[in-house]
């Protein structure tokens, strides 16, 4: 077996404990996979519930504590999904560096999560030095599939499939009884689509991670019943207005403004400086 | 003494005990009196931040035990402050119904906190019919002090002394250095001199209930090192953009923005479905 890398993380199994109910599989590998495809909502927000402090900065909110327990939850899931908006601005590594994964002190890409870009309109420029490109060639987790509404050009295409990704062009355009003049119709997410794809591609367990305009939409009351469990990390810090918000398009009833969504079933987790909120979606 | 109310409200030992830390007196009444003026700032959010799904309405969001602890930090308070946005869309009780105070089991008004409206305009158009005047006339609660920039009307004045209120005018005018064409110049609230008069009246720990204009503005980086703690509650939903936010304005330095403010020494409590998040200003 190789020996654990320098920058391995390892996450106390007495706060593993009480995160593992909403997981689909447990850090145990003896665990049997679900017969259900998993979506996992996670992210970290400020107390004013801001992703970051504008769009395209990366800011760090929460402790140590909290990014060793994104990294558990990534080695508990097949695939670890953003929105390009986060693609572009963070250049993330999109790989799992828990103890005893593949890379980092486990063989070849066991239990590395397959990283899935939604990248409807194409606009994700990687290259070869792209984190998440490195690191596949490290052996330090797995090349991303991108899903799109375009195809890639062919360079990079080649690029990607080389490292062992791929390009995946959903097959959905906007129909004619959608309306195709407002400018999002043809970008608006299709979620039961891309579970459905990803379910083809043998995934069976999605975390969602971000950025804003995704979680956003997921949490719109249309796509919530799609996402079994939701883990949010929140920092005791206020970012301001402007920020990169998670809040939702309002919700409205009979002409009457009614909370958009709500957890059932939670624990809160305090986690260093941060708290935990794990829970699953309400019925509403 | 006479029997508890049927409406009286508890909240347990073993919570009590994990958040008296962040208060001036802890419950037991043998504790002495603090040699400081205590400020404690506390509301109740959504995830997305928000206090009510619209400005004026008020939205249920807190669970039973979470509504009990706020009972009992009232009867930790000499003062109870609010903003006159909240005392018109809420009608509030503003009194304090834990078990064993005045009114609720306890004599006089023992315990009962002194409500504070902040009122800079003279815009709370009170009457006898007022929850908390009439709350007073049941010997279930104090009358409240109204702090302002004018003078109250001569008949509503005499009725709020009648039950033991008063009206406060505060001393200080937009000064001449000041920019007097800004329109909050006037009503720019001046913390340090409100909570001196308080000071004045007898008055030595305070909790700042809200609304979002006071909340905001207390957690401007001028203001909240007038903070001693805060004590924020927070519920498992999302209201959805339009809701009444606590997001102060955003902080700049150097032409970099940073985040507004962070709590340090923070607990994080677990009530019912909610959590309660204490911690005390950090200097930043």
């Amino acid at each position: 077996m190789p020996s654990t890398t320098r920058d391995a993380l390892s996450f106390p199994s007495a706060q593993s404990a009480q995160i593992s109910p909403y997981l689909p599989i447990s850090d145990s590998q003896s665990q049997p996979l679900p017969s259900k495809f998993h979506v996992t909502l996670t992210f970290a927000t400020s107390l004013d519930s801001s992703l970051s402090l504008s769009p395209g900065v990366q800011t760090a909110l929460s402790g140590p504590e909290s990014k060793s327990m994104t990294h558990y939850l990534r080695s508990c899931h097949d695939a670890i999904l953003i929105g390009v908006g986060t693609a572009l601005a963070d250049n993330p590594s999109l790989n799992c560096r828990i103890e005893g994964v593949g890379g980092y002190g486990g063989e070849g890409l066991e239990r590395q999560p397959r990283p899935v870009i939604l990248d409807p309109k194409g606009r994700w420029e990687f290259s070869e030095e792209s984190k998440v490109m490195r690191l596949t060639k490290e052996g330090k987790g797995k090349a991303p599939f991108v899903v799109s509404n375009k195809e890639m050009e062919g360079q990079r295409r080649a690029m990607l499939e080389c490292l062992g990704g791929k390009i995946i062009v959903l097959p959905s355009k906007p129909g004619a009884g959608e309306d195709s003049s407002a400018s999002s119709s043809s970008t608006r997410l299709k979620w039961a689509e891309i579970f459905k794809i990803l379910e083809g591609e043998g995934i069976q367990s999605v975390m969602v991670e971000g950025g804003g305009a995704v979680i956003n939409d997921l949490l719109r009351p249309e796509n919530f019943g799609l996402v079994d469990t939701v883990i949010i990390t929140i920092a005791p810090t206020w970012l301001g207005k402007g920020g990169v918000l998670v809040c939702p398009d309002p919700r409205v009833e009979g002409e009457v403004r009614v909370p958009v969504g709500r957890l059932k079933g939670v624990h809160w987790l305090p986690l260093g400086e941060d708290v935990v909120l794990c829970g699953r979606p309400k019925e509403t």
